[in-house]
C-alpha cells in the first residue's frame, strides 16, 4: 500500500488543524471522505482538501456515510469526546481501520465494546495520543527502558491547562468541552499525562492498572472568570457548575507503582503536563529535569536535578534525531499521525493499540463513579481478560511505545 | 513573667541542635532539667548547659521526673515520634504547657485524649511546626489573607526528603524513622506541608478537614539503597520494608477544598516541601512561583510564573522584615520557638493549638487506616466537637497564624 486514502470525521478547531498537517505534509495520505455533523465545517473541510490537494472529497454530516465507502481504507476521527467510541465501532464493523483523538469513556461498557468489535473483527483501533511522542516524554521512555531510574515506582502527570475561556464560551464555539463541565465530575481528560506513563510502566504488557481513587475539589473557577471577564448576563453566569476545578486520581499497578493524575483546566495557571517519573535510581520531574543516584562526582546520591536537556546528546529517542518539528504541538502530532499511518500501510498493529486506548479511556469513566461514591476505591477492569500477563513488546515499528526499536532506523 | 523556665525532653540529633538553639539565642529562656531515655544523651544536654549558660540543670533519663518539679514552667518536648502525644498528655496533666516536635499520631484515639486532656485541665499544647513560619511559607500566607489568589480551591504539599541513608543507618543512630518504615505503612510526615496548608484554608476556624484517601506505593528504595551501598550483610538488607516509598493522600475540606500530600523519603530527589496554592484568582508553586489573574499587562489571565522573591517587597510577612535568619532550617525553627515561648510568657492560646495539633496529626493514623483497607475513605473526626463553626481567628500574638497581624510589629 503506497497510498492510504482517509475518511476524516470531525472538523471542528481540532479537526480542522490536524486536517491541514495531513494534508501539508503527508502526500502519501489521500482525504477521500470529510464529514462532520455541521454542514458548514464539512463545507470548510471539502473546501480545504479542494485547495490543498486539487480534488473534492466526498463531503457528508452523517459518517455512517463515511464508513460505507470502498474507497475509504481508514478512518480518523478528532470528533466530540462522546462520539469516539460509537465511530471507533462503527469503523471497524465496517472493516475499517480507525484512530480516535483522545478522550476519556462515559461508561465501562463502551469501553468493553471497543475491545470486543476489535478482538472478534480483528480490526485495530488506535488512540491518537500525541503526547507519548512528545520530545521530552520519548527522552524519558528511552531512558527509563534503559534502566536508568532503576525499578520505577511512582509516576505522576496531570492535564495543566487553563480552559477558562475555551470552557466559557463553548456554545458559542461549539465546544464538546462546556456541556461536560456543566454535567460531570471526573478525571475527563486523563490521556496526555497517563499515556506516556502507561508505556513507561508497561500496562498491558506485564502489568496493569488495577485500583483507583479519585477526588474532586469544589468548582469555582469557571463562574468566577465569566462574572468577572463576561459578565452576569453571560451564557451559564449562573449555572452551578459541576466538574470540580482539580480533580485529583491515584491509581495503583499490579506490581506496586501508584501514577497520581491532576485534572486541572479551570483556575489560573500555566501549561504544564506535570511528568514526574520516580525508581530507585533516579527522578525526573518536567520542570526541573533529571536526577540520577551517582550522577554527581564522588557521591553515592545525587540531590541537584539537570535540565532535560542536557541528556539529549546521549538519550534522545532515535525519532527526534534528525527531525526538525512539524505539524502541530512541537512536532508529536505528525509523530502520532505517521504511526497510525504506518501501521496502516504495513498492516501492523498500531503502537498504541485497543486494550491501551481502552484502559486509558476507562480511568476517566471510573474516575466519575470514584467520586459519585465519595472517592471510593473502584477497580479497573482487566481489558485484555487475562492477556496482560503474557504480552510482549510488539517491536515491528520505529513507532513502537514499548521499546526503543534502534536498528529500525 | 520574663523568664521562662523549661524542661527539655528528647535529646537525639533534631532535640541537641534545637537545645543549642535555645541556649545561643534565647537568654529570655533557662533549661533547668534535661531528659533522653539514652544516659549519654542526657549527660550531653547536661553538659551542653552548663557550658552555654554556666548552671548545670536536672538531668534524668525519666521523664515523669521532670514534670514533677515546681521550677519547670513548660515542657519542650523534640523526642521520638513514639512518645509526643504521652508526654503532652502527662505534662498538661502536670499544669506545664508542653510544645512538642512534629510527627504524626499512632491512633485517633490519642489524638482524642490529647484535645481532652487540654480540654479538662486547661493548659495548651502546641505543635512547634517550623514550617508554619517559613519565609515563602509566611509570605504566601500574607497574599491568601490579603485576597490575592481568590477564593482557594486545591493545595497541595509532601515532604520530599531523600533520607535514605538516615532510615538504613537507624539503628546506628538509634533513630525512630527506621523501626516505623519497617513495620508501617502511611502518610508518616505530614505536619510540614499539611501544617501551612491548614492555616491558608482556615482549618479549626470555619473549615475542617472531613475525609481523606490514602494510596501507596511498593517499598522499593532503601532495599536498594542498602544493598547497593552498604552490602548484603548490612543491618537489614534482607528486611521487608512495609513503608512505600510514595504515599499519596486526598484529603477534603467541608467548603469543598482538595488537599494533596505526598510523603517521599526513601528514593532518590532534592529536597522540597512542594507546595502548590490554587484559587480562583491566582496560583502558587513552590518552585515555579507565583501567578495572578489580570497580573500580566492587558491581559485578564496570566500564564507565567513569577519568582516569589518579586513580591516580597510587598507581600513579605513582618515576621520576616528586618529578620536575619538564626537558628536552623533558613530561621523558620527561631520563630516557632518564639511563638511557642511567647504564649507562655504571656499566657495567651499558641498559635498552632491543640485542636490543630491534633487534627493535623490525625492524618497519619488515618492515612495508615485507608490503606490497611485498601484506600477507603475515612472519615476524619471533628476535634473539636462542633467548635470550628464558630471559632474566630485568635490575634493576641505576633506569631498568630489565623490573620496578620499588622498593628502587633
Amino acid at each position: 500500500m503506497n497510498k492510504v486514502r482517509i475518511g476524516w470525521i470531525g472538523l471542528g478547531g481540532r479537526g480542522q488543524g490536524l486536517l491541514k498537517m495531513v494534508l501539508d505534509y503527508m502526500p502519501d495520505v489521500d482525504v477521500v471522505g470529510v464529514c462532520d455533523l455541521y454542514e458548514d465545517r464539512t463545507e470548510w473541510g471539502r473546501a480545504l482538501v479542494e485547495e490543498k490537494r486539487g480534488y473534492s472529497p466526498f463531503a457528508t454530516t452523517e459518517y455512517r456515510r463515511i464508513l460505507e465507502r470502498n474507497d475509504v481504507d481508514a478512518v480518523i476521527t478528532p470528533s466530540a469526546w462522546e462520539a469516539h467510541v460509537d465511530i471507533c465501532i462503527d469503523s471497524m464493523l465496517a472493516g475499517k481501520r480507525v484512530a480516535t483523538e483522545v478522550g476519556g469513556a462515559y461508561s465501562i461498557e463502551q469501553c468493553w465494546e471497543l475491545v470486543r468489535t476489535s478482538e472478534r473483527t480483528g480490526v485495530p483501533c488506535m488512540m491518537l495520543e500525541n503526547c507519548c511522542y512528545g520530545k521530552n516524554e520519548l527522552t524519558i521512555f528511552n531512558m527509563v527502558k534503559k534502566g536508568l531510574f532503576g525499578e520505577l515506582v511512582h509516576c505522576a502527570g496531570g492535564y495543566h491547562h487553563d480552559l477558562r475561556d475555551e470552557v466559557a464560551r463553548g456554545n458559542e464555539k461549539r465546544h464538546y468541552r462546556l456541556r461536560n463541565y456543566k454535567n460531570r465530575n471526573g478525571e475527563l481528560y486523563p490521556t496526555h499525562e497517563l499515556g506516556p506513563l502507561a508505556k513507561y510502566l508497561n500496562i498491558n504488557r506485564g502489568n496493569r492498572m488495577t485500583m483507583l481513587t479519585s477526588m474532586s475539589s469544589k468548582a469555582a473557577g469557571v463562574h468566577d472568570w465569566i462574572i468577572r471577564n463576561k459578565g452576569e448576563n453571560y451564557d451559564n453566569a449562573d449555572h452551578i457548575f459541576t466538574q470540580g476545578d482539580i480533580v485529583t486520581t491515584c491509581i495503583k499497578c499490579a506490581h506496586g507503582e501508584t501514577i497520581v493524575l491532576t485534572h486541572d483546566t479551570t483556575l489560573p495557571r500555566a501549561y504544564s503536563r506535570g511528568n514526574v517519573v520516580r525508581g530507585t535510581r533516579g527522578a525526573y520531574e518536567e520542570k526541573r529535569g533529571i536526577l540520577i543516584d551517582g550522577m554527581a562526582e564522588g557521591q553515592t546520591f545525587s540531590h541537584k536535578f539537570i535540565p532535560i536537556e542536557e541528556f539529549c546528546d546521549e538519550h534522545l529517542h532515535p525519532l527526534w534525531k534528525n527531525y526538525e518539528p512539524i505539524g502541530g504541538h512541537d512536532g508529536m502530532d505528525y509523530h502520532v499521525f505517521r504511526a497510525f499511518f504506518e501501521s496502516v500501510k504495513n498492516e501492523t498493529d498500531p503502537p498504541i493499540d485497543v486494550y491501551d486506548t481502552a484502559a486509558w479511556m476507562s480511568i476517566t469513566a471510573l474516575s466519575e463513579a470514584s467520586i459519585a461514591c465519595g472517592s471510593m476505591p473502584v477497580a479497573i477492569p482487566d481489558f485484555t481478560n487475562g492477556k496482560w500477563t503474557n504480552r510482549k513488546p510488539y517491536v515491528r515499528s520505529r513507532y513502537c511505545l514499548d521499546e526503543v526499536c534502534e536498528d529500525l532506523f
